[in-house]
């Protein structure tokens, strides 16, 4: 069972922005701590951003921060939106071909396992994962 | 977030025998009924019959009957050996690459709410899965 390497890197980035909540953190710096894709970390970081989680500021110093502050992130809520279909056996998608799936009861034992998971996400949020910045090796200042 | 196919496969051939419990089923009656892979699905069936959940019985009329009654077949606990490692983010895994990883907190809440999904499995065995044998709409002989 494994959540989406989308749904990874979208903690990861929060994680380096709340970390550094002082300045403006780049894509290429989280990409360097974590030794992750550039590539990658910019889609994330756009959904990111445009689901209201962090906010770009352009320019020559620009960069990311958060939009809020980390104790109004919900972990439960960011992975509702970066997992996008939570289609944890086949009969969850909508392209379901097998023919149980009218009458088989695992479709609502699965979904009332995966409520549990989120139930329990939704207990914490972005400020229970900042941890201190020496915990990324590298330090640099602000671009 | 998802299931691996094994053990959607391995639910699925659990199913199928549940349902068939008054013969012996066989792969290809399996696949047929679901429509996937005979392959994929005899590398599942192999693995069920060592964990003991499934006795295959030899010979030119032989096939595969569950090895104990469905009640006693636990949702979460066939879960825990088809899943092999549960690496639901990047840093379950034993190749982590995160330099988070000794003092960030997500490996301990998602491994919480991880907890909480096998947990709510548990509740279930597979007599709450069998369904009635007509729901497969493919009825053949016993091979």
């Amino acid at each position: 069972m494994r959540l989406t390497q989308f749904t990874d890197y979208a903690l990861r980035i929060l994680i380096f922005a709340a970390t550094h909540s002082d300045r403006l953190i780049t894509i290429e710096q989280t990409a360097d701590a974590y030794g992750i894709s550039r590539n990658h970390l910019m889609k994330v970081a756009n959904h990111l951003t445009r689901e209201g989680y962090l906010k770009a500021v352009r320019g020559r110093s620009g960069g990311l921060t958060l939009a809020k502050p980390p104790a109004e992130i919900g972990l439960g809520v960011v992975i509702r939106t970066t997992e996008p279909d939570f289609a944890i056996v086949e009969c969850f998608g909508e392209e379901s071909s097998c023919r149980l799936t009218p009458s088989c009861r695992l479709k609502g034992i699965v979904g009332r396992a995966l409520a549990a998971f989120l139930a329990e996400m939704d207990q914490y949020t972005l400020a229970d994962l900042t941890v201190d910045p020496t915990q990324f090796g590298i330090e640099r200042p602000a671009a």
